[in-house]
């Protein structure tokens, strides 16, 4: 682009092409009128792919699961203090999961803030807590160079969701300038120091375990973790992680468990815990009389950096400080007969193992039923699994939105609790309308289900009829399948264990958005 | 309750028995395990009634028409941070209405905070900019003080949201001490003085108006307001309010223009303007170009009171200082014939004047339709319209139920965009749960239309296909019928006037929810 050119652009164009510059390639878009000139200047912009979704918690679950697989960072497009607000969960959920992310959100004209017109308000007090960088481009000259700092910033020290807004007059205004590369932050080492000091603590060790999280469950760390396994150490993931390969091939280390209670007997007696690409283990939820720390008492803690450091080349480098040549055997493939009966959750994932295919991508918000399906899943063809780590239900159809988007060429499975479902429902029309090739599977089971369990844990008591209305979303059951269809998603019921390996195994065959409505025990 | 059981009370006890005895009725909720005690409290208190929401968004948007129909605040019920966005455009409308709403934010135990679990955010941070008031319980025997202290804050001085975070720990701990009822602040009253300089400015004008809002909107504040119209003042109100009586018998003040250049040319030569329950009238956008501000050049600005103050009887004290004896002429019933040919926003408004209820109650979230049907109704049977003053759409089906929770006599009219109505469609399955009595009428245009008109009005250019495509919710078309019916909701679609009139008929005649998808031009 000539000097002129670039003299002549506005600052939503100068913004826009400098994120394509960088590599930017999709959109997750819901715009309103203060953002008019950015939906111009993508417009104009043939490397951005404009995704538009219903409401704003779709376009951030789906950025989200957009860099999760291609490893840079989605924009989105929202609409003033309220769409951050309806895009925030599934920003706050990102955060948790170390995911880049550029939320560009509209705001009014900079002349027009101080008249404090309806949608004003305090974009930066609202979106700070979740941003890792904030920044209002107040002008149009700004725009281009702080779009460049916003992707730089989305990857870290440790990634995550930076926030760019963009007054209306700072958009429609010319005098935009194309913002110049930064240098990006990259995941760092950790020194030979900590790692021969990690090596000489597992030698002391009786029962050293190893946690870990971010780049550790990669092709390259999972190999390093083998060594490991094969040279003593227990080898666990968090309960939740962002992405993970596995499946035949693969090393599968342990998962840590969710409840409390369970995680504390799993570790008892060990004595050292190292944490790799995470932070010490924590439970989900505090309960009366329970512990929040998961480290059993006296356990030595050895951190080797959290998710701001390269975890593969940390193990690698520590299982050769060990001198870790053997490697614990990798998973084979095992697809079990179809299954038969009563539709489980666990014949929900014998039907997976069966019918996934190679380089699958799953987004995983199947809450109390997402467990059950994914042990079977250890020896099915290699795939990706991604989890929810924020906790905010209502990411799973909005991720895989995303990573269908990012991976046009894979197959990409959702699993999804009702519950969590109904949050971001919206996220099946874009599915439709992009073609992705995206089968959800709900489970249907009427029910708020990990609160039943959680209320008796709590101890908070017998539930009356009030209480068990608030755990329930039967009465009315909601039709998935309607649902659905009326998104322009085509979709099933089944009851059975062979009905939904047969509609399993139809969607998978069939290119584009599928769903199957999993009915399940309550 | 005798001394030894308050001491035996949780802090949840304390705090949903504090609502209780304060008058307040319903909870809108959505919990998680951290509300686990919450929830067996609320099981426990049958002066409130639990209504749970799929979406978070419902349960504000819901809480926001409780009040604004019965005039105090409803609780809601929201799951730590996360909880707290998704509920957070609704609660942005609610504080631009003006509506005392108490959002009860569950938080982890207070000794769990510090190990930054996943659903951990700052909640005061993120929930501050958007809360009148904002503080959490950290200990069970402040609960009950708190919640005392919550309720009379969501009253004033200017009414509107609070925020009280209950750490679980506080929830479920005994210790918990009823609150004693505070002075709740009342509107205030409007000095003699600065009524009588408004009369005597009035006298001195040439074309003076008044512009209008909150208790304004009354039937006393529009009986006044129809005094000072036979005196020569011009009435208006703003171009959204929150709620105004309307209908056969009611005095209908002029209502002004959405876009600032027509506002601008309708107010041209206006040399006083007196403001009552409002601010001084702004553009809801800025335009390159255009006025931020309404109040023509030269013209006087007189206040007498914003929100905070008691318009109505500001109106009648101006009116009586004035001398003003004679009213302008109230409107009188007249039912149009039955709308034929093809349906439009303006004849889905004949047939809601022909079928409207006598104390039927509107929520209208119609955008680009909403004028167009709100003008033929000013001669239906007496009724109340309420509106989206924040702008953040997707109020109107939970702004619906929660009217027909606070009023389960009355027969609430639900009017919504498309585009807006996906934003918060969940709240259809709460109206099929609660058998509320709201006919929903979707302007089924397939296109965010107001968008079209505002691409041409910001000068953002024309619209290529990319651009096209992020202003249109066609491709796929969304299925209503099914959309509702799915979430137990009737459901049928019309396309042609007659088609409409019949099916508003049937559905106004039926006691509980349904259904109609207006089919209009995009």
């Amino acid at each position: 682009m000539s000097e002129q050119d670039a003299n002549e652009m506005t600052g939503a164009q100068a913004l826009v092409g400098t994120l394509a510059d960088h590599g930017v390639t999709a959109c997750f878009a819901n715009p309103g009128t203060s953002e008019m000139h950015l939906v111009t200047a993508l417009d104009g912009e043939p490397r951005i792919r404009s995704v538009l979704c219903l409401f704003e918690g779709v376009a951030t679950g789906a950025a989200d699961g957009y860099a999760r697989v291609a490893g840079t960072p989605a924009m989105t497009l929202l609409h003033l203090g309220a769409g951050y607000l309806n895009a925030g969960a599934n920003i706050h959920n990102a955060g948790r999961a170390n995911t880049p992310m550029i939320n560009v959100i509209g705001d009014h004209a900079v002349p027009h803030l101080k008249y404090d017109a309806p949608l004003t308000s305090d974009i930066v007090g609202l979106a700070g807590p979740n941003s890792r960088w904030i920044k209002s481009a107040n002008k149009a000259d700004q725009t281009g160079a702080l779009a460049a700092e916003a992707y730089a910033a989305s990857f870290g020290p440790k990634p995550g969701p930076v926030s760019l807004l963009l007054p209306a007059d700072s958009a429609w205004l010319e005098g935009g300038k194309l913002g110049e590369s930064l240098s990006t932050p990259s995941l760092r080492e950790v020194s030979e120091d900590r790692i021969n000091a990690a090596a000489a603590a597992i030698a002391d060790a009786s029962k050293p375990v190893i946690i870990m999280n971010g780049t550790a469950l990669t092709e390259d760390g999972l190999k390093a973790a083998a060594r490991l396994k094969a040279a003593g150490v227990r080898v666990m993931t968090d309960t939740f992680y962002g992405k993970m390969r596995r499946g035949a091939g693969v090393f599968a280390p342990e998962r840590m468990q969710y409840f409390a209670e369970g995680a504390m007997d799993d570790l008892s007696g060990t004595d050292l815990m190292i944490l790799a690409g995470t932070n010490a283990p924590v439970a989900f939820f505090s309960y009366p009389g329970k512990p929040s720390l998961l480290v059993p008492e006296g356990c030595q803690l050895l951190d080797l950096g959290d998710a701001s450091t390269d975890s593969a080349g940390t193990l690698t480098a520590l299982a050769d400080a060990m001198g870790a040549t053997d490697s614990a055997p990798v998973e084979v493939l095992k697809q079990p007969d179809a299954p038969t009966g009563d539709l489980t959750a666990q014949s929900v994932g014998q039907s997976l193992a069966r019918h996934l295919p190679e380089n699958a991508l799953v987004s995983d918000d199947g809450v109390s039923n997402g467990l059950l399906s994914y042990l079977p899943t250890q020896n099915a063809q290699p795939h990706d699994w991604m989890m929810l780590t924020g906790g905010a239900i209502g990411q799973g159809m909005p991720l895989a939105l995303g990573a269908a988007i990012a991976a046009p060429d894979r197959k990409v499975i959702c699993l999804s609790g009702d519950g969590a479902g109904m949050y971001t429902n919206q996220a099946l029309w874009s599915m439709a309308r992009e073609g992705s090739d995206v089968t959800t599977i709900v489970f249907v089971n009427h029910s708020y289900r990990i609160l039943n369990i959680e209320l008796y844990r709590t101890g908070a008591g017998n539930p009356g009829p009030t209480a068990k209305n608030m755990l329930s979303i039967g009465g009315p059951d909601i039709n998935w399948v309607q649902l659905s269809t009326s998104m322009g998603v085509p979709a099933v019921e089944a009851t059975t264990a062979e009905a939904f390996d047969e509609a399993l195994a139809e969607a998978i065959a069939a290119p584009g958005p599928r769903l199957i409505a999993a009915v399940v025990p309550g």
